[in-house]
């Protein structure tokens, strides 16, 4: 064989091995919705450290709990938080049983789609368009007309099911954690019954770990049936440090992962990092944050919705990971399903 | 061989075939200190039936939800319940820097042995001890104490560490339910706080399974550390109409199997066969009769602790399984650990 063919040959192996070894690679790889970046290493190197027995850093299974927000971590929070938005569908669907609510506040300005005055008249106000929608049913009658919202509503912007408007990024970290035996949890400050009816199908978490802001349930009989009633009353909010309250409540077990993005994260990323622990423990936080105005939303420390400020500040110190979410992430929502 | 010698081998095969088949038939039980029994068919009966691929009765895996009382169901509730027990322990033990509580109600009952002036003062007075007892400390702080008290206390009559007081029968129908992929969880008026340091250990039930009665914790910073502090405030009683309130709260799924013992299961059970569904779905509410005064107690509908006397009468009506402790259990408790 001429030099040249020998050379060209060689050439052409190691092309070939070099092209067989990316392949082998990408199939291997856990997250591979992920650029190279340091976040995704770092959730790799967590977990090969805490599952690999005998090692240092070895944590058993069940003391694998790994905490995410929902909104702006796993699904999409802008223009607004998609409970609101369902919220002011159900006062739209509903006014007709409702004559009053056309020049009654804050009612009319959602039938007027002003929401504008309604943001200007505070929380009080969205609090009893939440209160109007969310109760005086029983909780199965709620999670029906959510699964309804779920099949017929689309996101203004990407006109999709808001249960499709999720992060693939992120349901490919929850499929990582569960597959090495984490124990995935939303701590969330939406309302848990809001989400029970989703995301076990969008995230694959169940309903019982699922932690979230809650209404007054009350128990009940109806035509000789027990039923569970939703009253307009406030329990439980899951939020800000209402979230290491929750996590304790609901899992009674430290997390070792955590994973937000906003300021309202910021205590369960605290409690993950740096709170009380019977010996030393790996652990880790992390944050989204949303750097991509072109392929979703760029915000962070003026943003009405999803505020990232102090928690932004306080990542270097605490040494959580920041997601740039513009260059870190391939694609934003999985494939659109038919 | 003469005819005798043959009809003796023969009763030899046919004793060993026979021996053979218990032996073979007892290490295929399921539930080896159960006497053949109503409820212990029944409890077979309806795994294999939930179990069965492709048949009729066939509940998916996360579907099957088990959720039983813990005092008077899974462990002893007597003389009283447990955790007041350990409440009046507490009060002893920390008398010394507390000195005005010798001339003050209720304490001084407590520090007195005075039980009945401190019965005769009805719930008020059990809080006020609870609440001493309870909060004032971190959560971690206050598993400590429970795990410690574990270790030191001992039964009045039993003469065992109280997690020793477990119903060997009931753990074996937990371990039975968990190896066919039910989810096991505890639904009991007992503090949460309280249970989650042993029960782990003593009926492998994780901290995240445990729905129970519950104070109002703090999130706070003490010296650089965030930390969850207990305060002296009832947030939620998980008993009667409370625990399908709290089965929804905590598992968001109607449990298809429920074990209770007393009429504050009553609501339990009632929402367990006869609560909504969204098809025909198999389902088993089990009460456990304490009727062994010499081996446990004997005591029902004239109780103070774990009366059952409504849910007494509405087991028939319900299709619920009475396990009668006497003639259905060959054991209490399990054999003592050194």
């Amino acid at each position: 064989m001429p030099n040249s063919a020998r050379q060209t040959l060689a050439v052409v192996a190691i092309l070939f091995a070099t092209l067989m070894g990316q392949l082998a690679r990408a199939a291997d790889d856990p997250l591979p919705s992920w650029n190279e970046c340091p976040a995704k290493q770092s959730i790799i190197a967590f977990v090969e450290k805490v599952t690999k027995e005998g090692g240092p850093d070895f944590v058993k299974p069940e003391l694998r709990i790994a905490t995410f927000d929902n909104d702006g971590t796993l699904w999409c929070e802008q223009p607004m938080y998609f409970q609101e938005l369902f919220a002011f569908d159900r006062i739209k669907e509903t006014a007709e049983q409702h004559p009053e609510w056309k020049d009654k506040e804050p009612y009319k300005f959602v039938l007027d789609g002003d929401l504008k005055a309604l943001a200007a008249q505070g929380e009080k106000s969205l609090l009893e368009i939440v209160s109007a929608t969310h109760a005086g049913m029983s909780v199965e009658d709620f999670h029906k007309i959510v699964r309804e919202w779920m099949h017929t509503a689309r996101h203004p912007r990407f006109h999709r099911p808001y249960d499709q408007c999720i992060y693939q990024p992120m349901v490919e970290v929850l499929k990582y954690l569960r597959a090495n035996q984490f124990k995935t949890f939303i701590v969330s400050g939406g309302g848990v019954e809001f989400m029970r009816p989703w995301v076990e199908g969008a995230y694959g978490i169940p309903p019982q770990q699922v932690v979230g802001s809650s209404g007054v349930v009350k128990y009940e009989w109806n035509d000789g049936k027990p039923m569970l009633l939703k009253e307009p009353k406030v329990e439980f909010i899951d939020d800000g440090p209402g979230k290491p309250v929750g996590i304790n409540r609901f899992i009674g077990r430290h997390p070792i992962f955590a994973f937000g993005n906003s300021d309202g994260d910021l205590e369960m990323l605290q409690w993950t990092t740096d709170g009380p622990e019977s010996g030393p423990r790996p652990r880790i936080g992390l944050i989204v944050h949303h750097t991509d105005a072109e392929r979703e939303y760029a915000y962070d420390r003026h943003s009405a919705v999803g505020k990232l400020d102090k928690a932004l500040d306080a990542a270097p110190r605490e040494g959580w990971f920041v997601v740039n979410m513009k260059d870190d992430w391939k694609v934003i929502f999985p494939p659109e399903k038919p």
